[in-house]
This record gives structure tokens, C-alpha cells and sequence, in this order.
């Protein structure tokens, strides 16, 4: 995702280090030492943003050694690695439903709340935005696809009686066949990526760090990034207590919106700056990762490594959520076109949904 | 809608004055005198047909002087105020029931069998009609999203216990949303109306009548509109007891095909007319408005005004039915094309729905 | 279809004979003679693939004295017989959930299974595949309508009370009126059917078979499928109790992919031969047939004949499957362009479907 980011952050990057190590270090001290849950949940929510900026970052670094189709993997890759992380913790300290909702969650913020801002802002500033690019229509129907997949589990579950029982087992063929897709669709986003590197012409910049920084800031932010995910679920329960937040709501809302801050803030920048069809690109791509990748992985990894089961069968409020939000956007996507309405009644939809959580 | 019944109706002034008259005094007759509450149903039917022709003609008259903008504006706003009566009176009366069938039927009338209708006789006449233009596609997805949120309270009511419990909280925020994007959308309806007026050459005519008498005859066409729905309303269930018809299907035909009578009329008027782009704008735009407009100003209204309470919470089956009619109306939008067999299906597909709702 | 398989298969008349006799002989000998259920079952199955290739062969040898509309038009009702057959000696045996489970299949089959495999060879051969013909599109919107039309009596059941108790009355309702569209139709695919027989030049050869042979052949070849229709569904349950399969199963699967074979085969080869419009028109002209003739006659049929009651009320899983099925073509179709992966991906959904019957 920084990848997109660099022309607009480019010589920010002290400020990111500076403000991922002193929110890394206040989590930390919340964690430990004091301050609340309220706070330290906070601070390593704030952290692990800037800690998954960094890690965007190092991988751009790498990019010009790698060539463009390599970093794009690459970056997809590590780009779902902060919620990765949230996720195992959670599944470890047995939050399934704060898992399920926040992979549903994420996918909702990406489709409504990030698409939504993009539109707004970008159509306040540029009036309609064009957006019928052969390669999001291709997205989207791969989306569909994807999604319909993924909440087959829930829908054999909740109408077809003897499938019921065999929730697990359906679970596991499923991810396995997602996992499979997510294989498969790698060489067409290699090349895929590299065309569209070589397109926007990103103002090409030399590399600003050697390939030995790049490499050990990636390691260092990635492993920073799994202790802080650590503390931000430890902090989690209690803090949701406190602030009398319900299970559903804090994973479909909060931790989502954690787990995918940079590229929302990057996929809104790129539509205020009018290039629309970018951010439109980037916003569509992270919910197909979620269900390709993290949501069919975090369920086998559930079972392998013996935390609480995470299985594919969601809530029926989930289900009739992201059902929704993934008929709405395939329609944004065919229209081709975009305004500013639409933005804010996407935005509206995605408020609805959320309210209908708080009450958990 | 006038607006677009001018070039059609031009000479029929009188002709409507006179029916109308007519229609409202048998209608005051068989309310007041006698004469059985179906001969009563019927007439006061009737009769609010013909007042929304005449509300429809003074806004038009004005509208030289307003301006094509304003005036369209006025005409959405007065478009629906007999069905906001008939639907105000139904709810003093306790009869929630009726108005959600309505609300739904409205847009169900408009989407299936109007625009059915549109297809069926403009296809005939004129073989393929197009219908691919940028608005009616942008016009369609805000429709998506509009209903999307108009039934997203019946979702979670159904399949997420702890928003059931706010039932009436959840319907306020939803309309309260839904109001403010009819608000945010009319400064482009404004605009939007003002281009359309300029493209079709409307005919353009001086006005037939004079300011006052415009006037004039807007407001006692709407006085009356409000006493004949009172009258409506009143005839209403002995009428359905008599012919045994249930709540529902009251509501979602017949109440729903009155209420429309106009824009129905008109619609396939246009398509007969070969201008299909134009009917199927008229067509579409209604259920918009009922969806952004009509309907939360109910729930608002019947909380304020201490009737039974109108809540966003559809039954099961008007939520199917209005989720399928949109999907299936924006690929027909999506489609750009239309032909006479899609039109019988559309007509089939209404028939069905309505049949299931004739048992009760 | 076999209009269509003519330039691949023109010199395996004998061979496609020679192996039709000996199915035939062979399901005959394992139905009377023994060898268990389960050889009889794939030879029948076998056979009745065979036979339907003859019956489509036969027509299109009639085809020339006919005129290229005639010929696609008696395709089509007679392409769907092997399945009303099979369908018919179901019923007679009682197995209504087979039946339906089946009628559903076939258009699972077809839209997901088929397609799938025909933009995955096609696409693995040819690259993107171009589908955005304004027909694919027509008769894309026409499925819609048709499934919707269809599904609408299982709806009704499930989620509106009043209306469960006219299960029957509204199926036949339904049945009629799918007939109704299916008739008005015909015109429309007689002229249709005429064009294109017209573009794509199909090698056109001299008949190979005189007037008398080809009419005999088709009544022979009817006849014949009629029989081992019978015996098919002699063996199926003993085979899939032997099996462990499902009645569910057996019927989504088995029964809709050999009842199906040739239009499946001849659809895949098109795809593979680089010709993905023509694939495509006749991979989603057979499940559009099945909602609009094959399930209505059944339907209709089953009362008529005082078998066991076939009801358009179909379990609630399988409702949801076609309805998804139906919404993702639909996407694919207005896309426009199709690649390998989309049809991985269809082709996965279309197990996960399968493995959810499988259970029961």
C-alpha cells in the first residue's frame, strides 16, 4: 500500500518512525507498567497504524531491487499482517467473535466507510469521478465470487439442516479452496501489478534507504508489530468493558478500522488528489485479500495451533452485512461513474450496520 | 410529473376539473349519505387520482415563473402528498399494517408493474428501447443504497436479536439518515431537473393560468386531496372486509396503485410515446423518493403526531419482495436495452408477489 | 445443440451410434439380467447421454428442410427431453426431493460448473474472453427474472405465513405463467435463433441423412431415452443407498450433470475452440429453459398424471444456491470479459455447493 503512498508521505518518514516509537513505547507502558485499558488499548491501536505504515514502507524500499510485480506480492502479503497478528491473539484468548466480526468488518470499512470517503471527498473536490476500469469490474466479480464462497459455510448452516453438523469440516474444505483461488489469481497479480507500477508513473524515486536498512526496519516493525497486537487484544476486553462497547461492535468497527487504517487514509488521499480509479483499486483490493487470504489462514491456523475454533460460520447479521455491501459496491463498480451522493449514502449504510451492532 | 403530462394533456384542463368535482362530490356522498363503503372506496379512489393530476398541473403552471428547477423540486415534495395523507389517516387509524404494505407496494407498483407495463408497450410499438444514460444508472444505485438502508432495520429486527429490542430507536436513526440524504441530494436534483427541462423542448407553452388561479387551485386541490383520503381511509376496511380482501394486499396493491395513479399513467404515456429514457426517469424517480423521503417522514411523523407507530420494521415478505424488485430493476438499468418479453416478465413477477400476498 | 456440435463431430455419427446401441443393450441387460445397481446406473446414465447426442443430431438433420428458426425452437423442447423423462419416472416413484433437487442442479450445472470449466479452458487457451454481446445480456436479464419468478412460491412458503398453506395453488399459478412467458418467447427465439444460424457460417453441409432416416432416428432415439429414463430411476436408489449418497446430492449432482452431458460437452468445446460468445449463448439459453419450460411442465405434470405433487417449493438451501448462482453470472455476464481465474473461481463455489448437498 505505500507503495501508493510515497509521493504523498515521501519525506515523512522521521515523523513515522518517530511517532510509531513513541506510541510503541507509551503501549508498552500502558501495558505494563499502568494507565488504564482505556489508554492502552489506544496507544496500540495508534501504534500498530504506524507500525503497519513502516512495514508498507520497508517493503517499497525493497521494491526497486525486486521489480514491481514481486513488491505488489510482497506487499499484499504484509499488507494484512497487523490484523494477522490481532487475530491470532484474539483467537488465543478465545475472542472468536471479535474475529469473525472484525474480518467481516474490515471488509465492510473498505467496501462502505474508506470507498464511501473516497467518493465524497474526491467528488466534492472533482465532481463525478470515472472509475469503469476493465480490471475493477474484473476485481469485483472476483470479490463476488470470493464472498459468495466464504459465506456458503454460514448459509449451509443456518437453512440446510445436515450440513449443520459438519461446520468444521465445511470450514476447512472451503478455506483450503479459497486459499487454492488465492494461489492461483498470484501470477496474474504479479503481472497485473507490474502493469500497473509501469502506468501511473510514480514519480520515480531513487531508493532512500539501503537495502540492509529496508530489510531491518521491515523485520524490526513486523516484530514490533506482533508484540503490540499482543497488548492492543489484552487490552481489548477490559477496555470495551469499561466503555460498555458489545464484542460485535468493538471487532466489526474498531478493530477492523485499526487493523486497515493506512490503507483507508491512503485510499481517501488518493481520491482528494482526483485519481480515482487508483484509489478505487486499492480499496477493492484489501476485502479480496481478507477473504482469500487472512479469513481461509486464520481459520486453519485456529485449528492447528489449538486456539478457539475459528470457523467460516458467521452471524446472520454479518452474512446479510457484507452480502449487502457486496451487492452495493458491484453496482458502484458497473455504473462506472461515481458522485458524491453516493458517497454519502454509502457512508450512511455503513452507519446503519454499525449502529445495528452497538446494540451486540 | 404534470410537468411531463403537459404535451398529452394539454387541452384536458377542463375535463379533469370536471371529473375531479365529480369524483369528490360522489365520493362525499357515498361517505356522508350512503351508497355502501365499496361504492365510497372507489370514488374517493378515484377522486384523489384526479386531485394529484390537478396538484401536479398548478405546480406545473407555476413552475414558468419558479423556474424548471424549483420546480421539480416542488413536484417531488407535492408529488407524494396523497399518499403521505392517505398513509397519515391509515396510521390515525391504526392501521400500520396497511401503510408498510403501501410504502413497499409503492415502489413495487413502480419498479415491476409500471415499468413493466413502459417495456411492454413501448417494446411493442418501437422494438429495443434504450435505456443507457449515465443518470438513470447513477439514479439506480442511489436507489440501492437507499433501499439497502430502508431495510436494513427489518434485517437486523429478524436476524440480530439485541438490535430487536430497539425496534423503534433503530427505525428513527435509519429515517433521520435517509431525510438527510434527500436533503444532501437536492441541490443536484435542482440542477438535474433544470438540465432535463432544457433537453426534451418540451412543447414550451405560455401559462394557462394566471398566477392566483395557479395558486389557487394548488391549494384547494391539496385541501381536498387531504378530506378525500380521510374519506379513503375511512371506506377502507369495511370496503376490504366486503370483497375480503387482506390488510396486506390492500396496502400493497391497491392503496399502493392509487397512490401512484399519476406517475403510473404517465410513464407508460411517455414509453407509448417511444420516449423511453424520459418514462423510465419518471418511473424511477418515485421510489426513490418514497424510499428517501415519503417513508421516513412517516416514522418521524407518527411518533410526533402520537398515531400508531410506523417503525422501518417490514414484514419478511415485503422485504423480499422490495430486495428482488431493485435487483431486479438495476440489472434491467444496468442492462441499457429493454424489449416487450422483459416487460411480460417484470408483469409476471408482480402478479406472483401480489398473489402471495392475496392470502393474507 | 448439436446444430452446434455438427463441424466437431460430423464423422462420429457411427461412433456416437455404435456406442448409444451399446449402452442401450448394456443398461438393459444390468436392469433385467443383474449386476447391481450401481453398473446398471452408469449404464443408463451412459446411454441416456448418448441418446440425447442422436436426438440432437436428428433434429439438426430435419433442420434444413425445416429453416434455421424451426430447427433451434424444436432443439430446445426437445434438447430437455432426457431430463423431463428422467424427471417424470422420478415422480411416478415418488423421489419429489430428487426431482427438485435436480431442477435446481441443472441450472447450478450450467451457470457455475459449465461456465466455469468453459472460461477456464477458454480462458487458459485464449486469454480474456469477450461476452458482452447485447443477447448475453437479454437473455442474462430474462434468467433473472424467470429464477425469480420461480423462487418466489419457496419464499412465500418460508417467510409469509398466510401463503405456506397455498403451496400448490401458487406453484401452479407460477407454472402457468412461466409457460405464459415461455410461449411469448418462442417468437422472438424463432427469429433470434434464425440470425444466428446465419452468422457464424457453420461449415453448412449437405444433409447426411435422408427425410425418413432422420425422423426415425429421432423417434427411435426418444423412445428409446424414454426407456432407460425408466431405468435409471430404477436404479438410482439402490445405487445411492449402495453409494451413501444423499437423495439431495444424487439429484443437485448426478442426475443435473448426466441429464445435461451433451449441452455441457458442446459447451466446453466452443469455449476451448476460442468461439466464448457462442459457448456462452449456449451454456445460459438451457438453464433459462429449465425455469421457463422444463420445471412449469413438471410442475403441472405431476398433478395432471396423479404423481407424487411437485411443488415449485424447494428447500431453503436450495433456493439460496441458485439464487447466488444467478446473481454471479449475472455480474460475469454484464462484465463483459471472463479469465481463467473467474472460472476457478465459479467452478469452486460450485463444490462448495456441492459438498454442503453432500451431507444430505
Amino acid at each position: 500500500m505505500s507503495q501508493v503512498a510515497t509521493p504523498m508521505f515521501v519525506r515523512s518518514d522521521h515523523v513515522i518512525l518517530g511517532g510509531a516509537a513513541l506510541a510503541v513505547a507509551m503501549a508498552g507502558v500502558t501495558r505494563y507498567l499502568g494507565g488504564g485499558p482505556v489508554l492502552a488499548f489506544a496507544c496500540s491501536a495508534i501504534a500498530i497504524a504506524l507500525l503497519a505504515s513502516l512495514v508498507g514502507r520497508s517493503v517499497e524500499q525493497l521494491g526497486d531491487r525486486l521489480g514491481a510485480g514481486a513488491t505488489g506480492v510482497l506487499q499484499s502479503a504484509l499488507g494484512n499482517l497487523p490484523e494477522l497478528f490481532i487475530a491470532l491473539f484474539a483467537l488465543k484468548a478465545g475472542l472468536v467473535a471479535v474475529v469473525q466480526a472484525a474480518l467481516i468488518g474490515s471488509i465492510l470499512a473498505n467496501l462502505l466507510l474508506v470507498m464511501g470517503l473516497a467518493f465524497l471527498v474526491g467528488g466534492l473536490k472533482h465532481g463525478h469521478q470515472k472509475l469503469d476500469s476493465k480490471r475493477a469490474r474484473a476485481t469485483i466479480v472476483l470479490m463476488v465470487l470470493s464472498v459468495v464462497a466464504m459465506v456458503l459455510p454460514s448459509l449451509a448452516f443456518y437453512v440446510h439442516a445436515p450440513a449443520a453438523e459438519h461446520e468444521n469440516a465445511l470450514s476447512l474444505i472451503v478455506s483450503v479452496i479459497l486459499l487454492g483461488l488465492f494461489l492461483l489469481s498470484l501470477p496474474a497479480s504479479l503481472k497485473r501489478d507490474a502493469d500497473e507500477a509501469a502506468i501511473p508513473a510514480m514519480h520515480h524515486e531513487p531508493p532512500r534507504w539501503s537495502m540492509a536498512v529496508a530489510i531491518g526496519m521491515l523485520a524490526a516493525a513486523s516484530l514490533l508489530a506482533a508484540f503490540v497486537s499482543d497488548w492492543f487484544v489484552h487490552a481489548l476486553e477490559p477496555a470495551m468493558e469499561i466503555l460498555h462497547i458489545s464484542e460485535a461492535f468493538a471487532g466489526l468497527v474498531i478493530v477492523a478500522i485499526a487493523g486497515n487504517a493506512v490503507e483507508n487514509v491512503v485510499g481517501i488521499q488518493l481520491a482528494a488528489a482526483g485519481r480515482s480509479e487508483y484509489a478505487f483499486s486499492v480499496v477493492i483490493n484489501s476485502p479480496l485479500q481478507i477473504a482469500l487470504l487472512l479469513a481461509p489462514l486464520l481459520v486453519i491456523a485456529s485449528q492447528v495451533l489449538g486456539f478457539a475454533t475459528l470457523t467460516l460460520v458467521f452471524s446472520p447479521m454479518l452474512v446479510v452485512s457484507v452480502s449487502l455491501a457486496v451487492i452495493i459496491s458491484a453496482f458502484i463498480t458497473f455504473d462506472g461513474e461515481s458522485n458524491w451522493i453516493e458517497g454519502a449514502a454509502m457512508i450512511a449504510v455503513y452507519a446503519i450496520i454499525a449502529t445495528a451492532f452497538w446494540w451486540g
